[in-house]
């Protein structure tokens, strides 16, 4: 027997019925590709179904679909130290022969020569320190114009990879599928707003705005006769913890519907997400793999690296809450998009 | 002889071939009907079919089309006070029988007796001392309840018409006309963010996530169990002069290939648009109609009300800079949409 294109047609309007009554349809048999069948992927498929369906009671306005995905540890690897803290000790090199005077001084010198024990010890001020120097006394262009051709040919030690390379194929695949089910999705990141805008449409199809993170203060100026923003070594805001929500909602204006995360700073995201009504979808990636990635935690017993921490008591609120934790080890088919 | 559809396309295919090649095509005759035909209106049809036709030099990807509009003066009426300035003294005159103090206190006591002398000097800290009682000491949530009914009802004493009436029509033409074109259009305003965007999708069609606005701080608190935003009395960004390209690049991250304002507060906002190469388009509206609106300035000897203040200087950066001055009298051929 020849299958027709028509037949072709019959079939998915019959998996698209399926799907509406609570089946797993043909269709959704091929989605989410490097995610292992389970309670994770199946989640993930029931709560577009469930936003996206015209028949579903709980059916989002496509206007309202609006997703938020942390960045380090979510959607690419943060360790052993996230990539926009390697950007700054990579500058800090470049910038050393004009400062001798960092062979001596904290937080220059530990950073400098690399001192992995002193520098988990750094404070917040050590790095707004670090941040001055390597972020900030420049226009937002000079600026892109460092961070570009960094993030473009700097490789992350252990995989001899670019750190754009390091991105995680499924969480990739769940973006895509949101989009093309009329979410928007945005990043939102403790790391830097500028930094991640100049990498983020080309690796994640994010667009710069809808990028929700982290700044510093910056200054109208006129130089040369032309008008610049002028980065100043001040904090202006942070986009962690309770300043994702608050970012969600100064950016965004509107609760997302699903929230993915990894680390205690991204549980607020996930409260906030939540405190909505209709389906709402709360994720959190855990790091268990150490053959493929990390395993860090320390939930479940593993070791805490005090970059991207998901505690004990971030686990707990998970259960208590009915938030889906990912295993990267058992729900993920392929960790990069590099692998076979 | 009978038109067909098949004649109308033909037409319109011809009209396109006319406006690729720089001639007024008979599509474009049709175009902002509440313009009048001069400079202004072609300012605006040049620069779209510079920006959006294939063929152009100065042609601009969908990703990059944004265009940015101030709001009070330049979307709708201001005078004779901001709309958000008279939501807040409705609020104080609602509020004050459970605060007699106000009665003896500035700038309560002008506020509520609706002293024009007094408070046309109200000080930066008096307007904050209002809106700290007035938008401040609720949650996000708690402050849309508050705003929505009065935005739905409140009249505007002149017209007496509703504030959300007193947009202008040929404003409204140029937004849509944009949007049919690809561009993104945002509202960067002044005013409160949260308050502009309880109406802006309505009213303006512009989403939440497309109104950038000053605002103050929120803090993350939990509330009988439930996370709200606490917006504090306390200005976090003022999105105003220097402000607007500041928050522009904060927000959006795209410098904009049109913007629109009306007042000295816009002028940075029209530098910055002006900095970007290819084809830009800055335009001030002026208020020089009494009759229809307001006439005030004070450039071209208008009055200077303090509120919207187009200032001579201002005049003499436009000429200087090519930026197309709007008059409501001579280029709007229809102001409100509720006229015939």
């Amino acid at each position: 027997m020849r299958i027709t294109r028509r037949d072709l047609i019959k079939t998915s309007a019959a998996a698209a019925v399926l799907g509406a009554v609570g089946g797993v349809s043909v269709a959704e048999e091929s989605l989410l590709p490097s995610w292992n069948k389970g309670p994770a992927r199946g989640a993930i498929i029931s709560f577009v179904r469930d936003t996206t369906e015209k028949t579903s009671s709980k059916y989002v306005e496509p206007k309202d679909r609006v997703a938020t995905f942390d960045q380090d540890g979510t959607l690419w690897t943060e360790h052993p130290l996230y990539t926009q803290a390697m950007f700054a000790l990579h500058r800090l090199g470049t910038m050393a022969p004009q400062h001798p005077e960092w062979k001596e001084t904290e937080p220059f010198k530990s950073a400098l020569t690399a001192d992995r024990e002193a520098m988990s010890k750094f404070s917040e001020k050590d790095w707004m320190e670090i941040v001055a120097v390597t972020h900030a006394g420049m226009g937002t262009e000079e600026f892109l114009a460092i961070v570009k051709p960094w993030i473009t040919t700097a490789k992350a030690p252990r995989f001899d990879r670019l750190y754009t390379d390091l991105v995680y194929q499924p969480m990739l695949e769940v973006m895509k599928y949101l989009r093309e089910k009329g979410f928007r999705v945005y990043i939102v990141t403790g790391g830097g707003q500028e930094f991640v805008r100049v990498y983020s449409d080309q690796v994640y199809g994010v667009p710069p705005e809808q990028v929700v993170g982290s700044s510093i203060v910056t200054n109208y100026d006129i130089s040369s006769g032309k008008p610049i923003l002028m980065r100043e070594p001040k904090p202006f805001f942070v986009d962690d913890g309770p300043g994702k929500a608050i970012g969600i909602n100064m950016f965004i204006g509107k609760r997302p519907y699903a929230a993915f995360g990894n680390s205690n700073g991204d549980q607020q995201m996930l409260e906030w997400t939540q405190a909505g009504d209709g389906a709402r979808l709360m994720m959190l990636v855990h790091h268990d793999d150490a053959d493929r990635e990390y395993a860090y935690g320390p939930a479940g017993g593993l070791p805490d690296t005090h970059v991207g921490t998901f505690s004990d008591a971030l686990m707990a609120e998970a259960n208590k809450n009915g938030w889906v934790v990912i295993s990267m080890k058992n729900d993920w088919k392929r960790i990069f998009p590099f692998e076979q």
